[in-house]
């Protein structure tokens, strides 16, 4: 198959004329039992796993794309369900500070100063990093204009995505970042009539009311509305991610940030909560009962001064946990690899090394991400009849060397890095081919990218 | 120059006859007062750096190798002040056990297990992940045996260490790795007048008493006699890295960890502790006063559970700290970026987000481990005069673009990886061109890993 470039803001996939069959590789399903199955093929016929079983044991049709297997490691492409496109950027321009002073100092001013071109150079950048890296499903959240040149991005590149604007009706901090409570509410409306379930549901909408300092009582509650009325639309929000953040919710609202969010019925099986990082036992029983899920993005809690997220209790209370890397100023990657690490390692002091697994993270990273986003029948595993998102590993490198005897969950948490990443397919068609981008012109986003930026900094200052 | 495979054994490096031009750069210097210069040359004559200037502001030798440094970064080689070479085999095999039972049940029968062969493929692969991920000097620490195949392998490779074997005379959990203390202070006494200064330098000795459970108190106490009397010889051993550890030396020695190795006389500045996880405020007085320099390694304290050390403290009472990242199967990378970014986020939490910032983790990462070595007046970073140990870095990928404004510290330690390692060199000879290694045949050294780990652990079981 000849991958061609998607076309803009056409809102079906190009059909797949031809289908692929990897043959003979390691398959880590992530399939719930743990299973890796060795010396097996996957056909991929349209968008979706016709067959997984051991070589030839199926009928293959006849025109096929081949590919040689053999030494690779596929696993499902990792599922991130917190990051923010519109802020890919501004890495490295706002180290060092904690939550509010970041927000308020440097990403809503620079956030207010996108336009159009800026916003599709930085989403476009952003994806080229997930890619390369293996992620093929995000939860992103825009910011409160432009938000269309995010999901152009996401369309041209071929990257499943839950999209949404950010909603904001208040910013006492930042008041040129903010909108009308209707003007929000019309806009997320207009988009998610537009947009959800386009490019064969590739891209669906997701609800995204900043979080509760940002937000009146009245978008939040029409919000939760307008989530509990769509079929498959998300809720998105931060929540609980800092101390100052919290103390401020409890002082405004009289209650504690989870509390208030059910409150006001945000809290349901369609909500994924960024960070989560203070929590008091009450909020984890109402996040388990609501079967709300939540994102943990350890990076960016550590690199802001957040603290460590309570993710063993909610795990043992049965919420579903799945990771994001967050935007990328506060990270500074957007690489799950780092992600799956660091979330395991981080608990290891409090909990005992035991703790946070390796096979567990991968399943976070994988599957995990797939039910916070209501995807799991779709994506997230590797079995018949799930859409073909899949990623090529090779683990056989001089410094990862996966030798005799060793762990291959282990070999994929602990020690992987981007580095090992051979191809990528989303929807059954190759995003990234031996390393190459098959529908991202590399060098032109990146100057895109430079150009761009230099512009937007012109426009704050 | 054509680099040259070093002669086995040799106990000089083959002179170089070329001198090397890296044109136009950009340079972080790592030189203390942050300096990072634009458009500048580095001239290495000899295994020394002998300009640095703006281009052309010097003479230049007649014959001369000429690199292109345009759009490259160079940085001082990263310095790792806690390795175990020996153990780079058992990756992936001893995941999610606590300090005592990963010695105990995995990583003391492992090592028991090495022959001549299987220590020099250990080394090897160890040193090839090493290098190209920017590290020219380690601190390594041995096994009790095969001490010389690791010197062998530093030796072939080109790289630049202080190698010293693992003294132990006590070992009540595996009893087949300990070897009696005349044997032990003969063996150390033989490799250390041998090897110590060899290679022009390159290779220096360091005794390794493994840590206070695995010593007895003549062993230690004359151990750290012979580091008093050798010029240049380190003392490299394990302190507090564990709560049980800790619990255990107190009960055998009725003092605290550092206490006690003070008391029989082994801290000084030529001493450097790997962890130091677990200090009292006395003990962070002992390591200040005595200068004592600590190796931080925050993957392998967070992996195995130990808990995270109180660096910011450290730093407060001016104790020089460095960075290691243990051997791999407790990290389960070799990774020097991984450790500077990680040693960096950890801190945030408590000490809050201006904590340990960009240009501090770098110092920390190239000058730092210079100093925990005493070699500050050799490497660590580039000014006239030292050996030339440099990395070129190329920043302007798509996954970590160097956009306009961003600050270079902040993209080296946050977001760069071993990806972004183009060319590495050691004392002034290339050891990585363009990624591909000179010294090292990868190839082989992959397949040797495989099978002599394949036979390793035939003979444990």
């Amino acid at each position: 198959m000849v991958a061609e470039k998607r076309p803009l803001f056409n809102s079906s996939s190009p059909s797949k004329t031809m289908a692929i069959l990897i043959r003979g590789a390691t398959v880590m399903t992530a399939n719930g039992r743990g299973e890796t199955l060795q010396d097996t093929s996957i056909l991929v016929d349209g968008n979706r796993i016709a067959a997984l079983d051991a070589d030839n044991h199926f009928p293959v049709p006849e025109k096929t794309e081949i590919v040689d297997g053999r030494g690779c490691v596929v696993i499902p492409g990792f599922v991130q369900t917190h990051l923010h496109l519109c802020q890919t950027l501004f890495r490295g321009l706002a180290d060092d500070l904690e939550l509010l002073d970041w927000l308020q100092e440097k990403i809503f001013p620079f956030e207010a100063a996108h336009n159009d071109r800026s916003m599709y150079a930085s989403a476009m950048v952003g994806i080229a990093e997930l890619v390369r890296s293996g992620t093929t499903t995000i939860l992103d959240m825009g910011s409160i204009a432009h938000e269309e040149e995010v999901i152009r991005a996401v369309g041209d590149s071929g990257m499943r995505a839950y999209v949404g604007k950010a909603l904001m009706d208040v910013n006492d901090a930042y008041p040129k970042l903010k909108e009308p409570t209707k003007d929000a509410l019309r806009s997320t409306r207009a988009l998610a009539e537009r947009w959800h379930n386009s490019f064969d549901g590739r891209i669906k909408y997701a609800a995204a009311p900043r979080f509760v300092l940002s937000c009146s009582d009245e978008l939040l509650v029409e919000v939760a509305s307008m989530v509990k009325s769509t079929p498959g639309m998300m809720l998105h929000t931060h929540a609980s991610e800092n101390k100052s953040e919290v103390e401020a919710v409890r002082k405004r609202c009289g209650m504690e940030n989870i509390e208030y969010l059910h409150h006001l019925g945000l809290l349901s099986s369609s909500a994924c909560l960024a960070h989560c990082v203070h929590l008091s036992d009450h909020e984890i029983d109402l996040l388990s009962s609501t079967q709300t899920a939540v994102s943990h993005c350890p990076s960016s809690n550590l690199k802001l001064g957040s603290g460590i997220a309570r993710i063993p209790d909610l795990m043992k209370r049965n919420v579903t946990v799945s990771l994001g890397a967050d935007g990328a100023p506060c990270n500074n990657s957007l690489d799950m690899f780092r992600e799956m690490r660091l979330a395991s390692l981080l608990q290891k002091p409090a909990h005992g090394p035991k703790a946070m697994p390796a096979r567990a993270m991968f399943e976070m990273a994988t599957i995990g991400g797939a039910r916070a986003l209501g995807l799991q029948d779709e994506i997230g595993s590797i079995e018949v009849g799930k859409k073909a998102d899949l990623v090529l590993l090779n683990l056989n490198h001089e410094w990862n060397p996966l030798l005799a005897g060793g762990d291959l969950f282990s070999s994929v948490v602990y020690s992987a890095s981007p580095e090992n990443v051979e191809s990528v397919m989303i929807d059954g068609a190759w995003v990234l081919r031996r390393k190459e981008f098959v529908t991202i012109d590399k060098e032109k986003i990146l100057r895109d990218a430079r150009g761009e930026l230099t512009s937007l900094l012109q426009r704050v200052e």
